[in-house]
């Protein structure tokens, strides 16, 4: 589906265009289009293909989708995937794939399953005249840094999601199934965010360092600041997956540590109960000469013996930290 | 075994011809032979290295087999190993293995312990005359694409294993032998595949990265295109390497967590049973003078008291949810 | 908030000027301008911007914060920031950011929620003219030095702190949660040191490799030993970060070994009551010709074999060390 | 002790030759001496090192042994140290050492506690004039590869043993105490084998990536190929390294599977007896007013009761899979 | 503490001189001075910095101490710290630092907090006066030399103690306290050796791969010698650290098995009391009619009852392994 479709001059939008006008603009030396599709259909994007005319991989590429990451260069065009991480209601993380073509005089942009458009993104360009003049490289430098821009509330995410679990896991009890649940998945939504922003911080790298393709000429400076954004956010993936790692032997820990305390509890409660019941089996006995059942206070003084020993072997439990 | 041997001039097929008119055809300055092998007699390698003059040490390691995938060049000639890997009926991968011999004007394919033949490759590449004009360098990149592109369904299986195995650990019960044998085997399969794509995409790297052999001039592009897919493959499967190690963890801390479980089970039915066994074993005393005894309600009350004290147990464990 | 403004001329002070006369000394060949902010508004560093003519993507990353430390180069100025940690009434780790603009002939600091200041830094770099004279790269040198020996003292109370955990994993009780704790909490603190030190080290590394803008001239070996310094520091947090790792490790298996010594001690004293139960329960039962009942030491040699047999089963225990 | 001393011309072998003979051979351009010393005495080698002019550091390293696997380079002459690995009977590993030095026309090999020697290397080297016209450079080739050939039946070795490790894991007890020694034991030579193996690669892999010394000239191919062998090697090692920390964990996880297990089957066994004890306790109970204990069928029916239960109970832990 | 302070001159000692005397000696072209100072004051290190003239930074660095291993140039001289590793009568380590200071024609060594000193390594310098006569770049290599070597019984005492735990593991009991000790001991005093080495083989592997200040001019091979030492002892220190976490593994599934196997113990002879307490309270009860109860051999059939079932059991559990 076309979503957009303009041609600019000089850092201003001289007109939305149709697409059969395309061909027109592009070979004004000093216009350049900048073009917007959302789930194209393939006859679309074949269409654009011939109309800018893109590398045949390069198409192919966007015309499969689940590429890796990654920004390649075809005879001066740049080609670059990237991928979009959205949440859908129940916090699960959904992708999506955004790949840009972008020539001498134009970009052209291919959105699949993202609902976030660009249209505030082609909003601020147009009201920075200056820069837009930069023309293709500029429109690539704030697509990316828009993708990127939207990597940002998942760290906030995670590291709440993280100070979250390390309360449950030494306030409350640590022994519960869904504890363990939650880390895993924590983990799961983290392996899937690094997956798609390291090697997109990978291609941006080469961008800001010495690789100069000539659409980017002038903006290796804005490139490095995207780079700059999306090591941190690497890193910052990286700590959280450091200290997730900590936490998930810190639970097995704290887990044998509740089984131990648990078979502490057991043995004493065990204790307690089997020494009357060893006491009154022995007066259980049916010797015929056993002078204690016949003594006056031979029953109070047994049931006050039973009480007594539980007695000192509950404080003997409670003081070692067994009860 | 022969499966093919053909000559092309400019892009198209001039004729199937016998291996004794190869030396015939390779002679020619603008032809270009392509023969294909399987499962060959020693013979017939030396055969075909007297042919094209392949050099000694390649022709060694094309008849031993059991070399790891690599890209080398002699002399111009480049020397290609690939493993296959095939899913047999039970589901377990059996490798085979590929060498492609590419020289200036000829490719000479060799494949051995695979079932899958490249004669759906050679349609394709016979379908494309303008990109088929390039000669071995071309027929070289369509076999290291096809090889690589049998490896993509792998990584979906392994993704729909993990998912598995994943729903299996937290729904149902983890601590089942099944569930880590199944985890152990999908992590043996992770680290064979691993141990066959991750040498094949360094050398394939090396091809599109500064290093342009002549056989290959004008395809860095094509062998880019292949890295993409080959360090795609490799990061995924690195990915799954990475979330089956924490649910190794993750099993081991809820095989902990059952057993914790359990134990309070054991030690609240424990105590459950000893509570009354203790009490009958007060009573069963033979003491001269337990009142009790002879109370009208004796019984019935010391079996009530019983049942209260296991009630009220029962409602405590129930709450703190040992039971 | 404008914390100190001053003009330096030969390596010494000229004047403490206000803000609005900072341009007419920036224009001075010969001289140079060291401004130092704390927690600015917007306004406030925009201004500055403008004063010193820095670039817009700079003063957006002061201006937002919460950026990875690094040093950038934008048109032969220098944009630095780093981290401060500073601990709290509390021991907790509390972050801050220092950002310093060095341009040819002017230095421009900004301080954010970091409680120390950089006075002592002025005073000492005034008292030192000699090297004064070289201007900003000395100054940025000074403010960067400063931070890092900052750093230095949470190295030793890690130390500390590591070596209070190791003597009460050993000497006193594995298997108190607070321990478990305090390892989490030690690791976490680590990290976040990790985070800020490591990426300040890689930029600092690169002004003393090699890269050397025209600010930094004649100042490598200064920088060199400044990256000595964090390289140290990253090295010292990497071993007591392995230290850590095979704490926790070491942890987990004292809680399992307690867990068996706890087993053992709950089987021998189930052992030493269950003998005499069963003796008790033996001549407890109804049979009509029970000669041992008859007998005269019939109760007393019954309790005597009770006896003996738990004293045989407590001298087994003791010497296999079960209890 | 010298085991071999030959000149060679043109690739092949003109005389077996005295040591007093060396100076004579070595003067002369077109010659070549190769001389193999097995435990050679100080003195020996302190000849050698005259005859040849080796540098004295090299010799030095030589006569103590214990290097670690090297190729280094003294004044156009080489010096390579590689370790062998054989089993002796008890199956363990015994490293031995080899030292090659190879000038420009000469060729020194010094064995040291390995039993296999280098008679067949020298022979199929005889057999091969083309090649041994190479000189120097390819009888050290022929001696790395000699070497390397020997670590492969290591590889094999470890597969098996890691397949029946594998096997017994899962089909018989995973709990014995021999597992774990097995487990930990091919750990263990697997770690001394990568210890030898690993340096000789990055040394080899220098010859054949750049670096040319005279001596090796044209012989890069053949160095490659070594190179890609020891490259295979090291990738299996880890493999398998990787695999066996796997299983470790494994087995943990299995052992802590296995405990589990057995805590119920002794969960359910003692409720199995605690039922009717008691049942029995109850009715032991001496209360004057039980009117069970004086019903016709009251025994039967109460032994009933505690098959009954027992065997409710027996029912419910098999369905649960606790029996 | 001025230790030694000697003028050279081709390769031979001229005199042992005075402090005052050192800058006469110094402004000599074909002369050298070695000066070594122990523990020096603050006063020592400044005169000798004034007299050498040496960097302020390098000076900082000497006075303060605690520096990481390192080899620093400034203006044409080399700053070397390195530290020394001394087991106590503890056989604790002890660590202490060695700085050198070498120049063109001189070199100044400073030794703190270490025992041993270099009187043998200038000894043996002096009697090579052909290696002497390179002067200052020959010490430093004497120097780290010494200091290396005294590094290498560190690696032979922990693989001694790696056996000896190892044999501790399997043989013995695993399940001690101090066994667990001994590997967190082992592993800090590994972690602090890799500390001290690892740095001073980064450094040192510089100086013979491409970077040669000139006071080291024609000691390559010396330098490339003392990095293949420090190589070694880094991957041995590696190997070491490896098996040392496999141990820790292991030692952690030997704890588990063996609270397996007591666990076993446990719930067989609890069965073996069980069984026959149980028959006993049945036998106890007070039915009015229990027919068992008169007959006449009642009381030695039900013993033998007892003996039967246990003796069923014990063969049961011994053939299963569980006693």
């Amino acid at each position: 589906m076309l979503v957009n479709c303009a041609a600019y001059r000089d850092g201003r939008k001289i007109a939305d265009i149709d697409k059969a006008a395309i061909s027109d603009y592009v070979s004004q030396e000093d216009c350049f289009v900048w073009v917007a599709l959302k789930n194209p259909t393939e006859g679309e994007i074949d269409e654009m293909g011939h109309e800018f005319d893109l590398h045949p991989l390069a198409i192919e590429d966007a015309r499969h989708g689940h590429q890796r990451p990654k920004i390649d260069e075809y005879d001066g065009m740049l080609f670059c995937v990237m991928h979009t991480l959205e949440s859908d209601e129940d916090g699960l993380l959904r992708s999506g794939e955004v790949c840009v073509f972008a020539g001498r005089n134009f970009v052209l942009s291919i959105r699949n399953r993202s609902e976030a458009g660009f249209q505030d993104v082609r909003k601020r360009c147009e009201s920075d005249p200056l820069m837009l003049r930069h023309g293709a490289g500029f429109v690539l430098y704030a697509l990316i840094d828009a993708v990127v821009d939207r990597y940002l509330p998942l760290i906030d995410r995670f590291d709440d999601e993280m100070e979250y679990l390390e309360n449950r896991l030494f306030t409350a009890r640590a022994t519960t199934r869904s504890n363990i649940e939650d880390l895993y998945a924590l983990k799961r939504d983290l392996t899937k965010v690094l997956h798609v922003v390291h090697p997109l911080q990978e291609s941006v790298k080469k961008l800001c360092g010495g690789w100069t393709p000539g659409v980017c000429a002038g903006m290796q400076d804005y490139f490095r600041d995207v780079n700059d954004h999306l090591e941190r956010i690497v890193r910052s993936l990286e700590r959280i997956r450091d200290m997730l790692l900590t936490a998930t032997q810190v639970n097995l820990t704290l887990v044998a540590l509740d089984e131990s305390v648990i078979t502490k509890k057991l043995a004493s409660w065990g204790a307690l109960f089997a020494v009357p019941t060893m006491i009154a089996g022995i007066y259980g006995m049916n010797f015929a000469q056993m002078p204690e059942l016949h003594m006056r206070y031979g029953y109070p003084v047994a049931l006050l013996v039973m009480l007594v020993a539980d007695l000192i072997l509950w404080r003997r439990f409670r003081r070692s930290g067994w009860l």
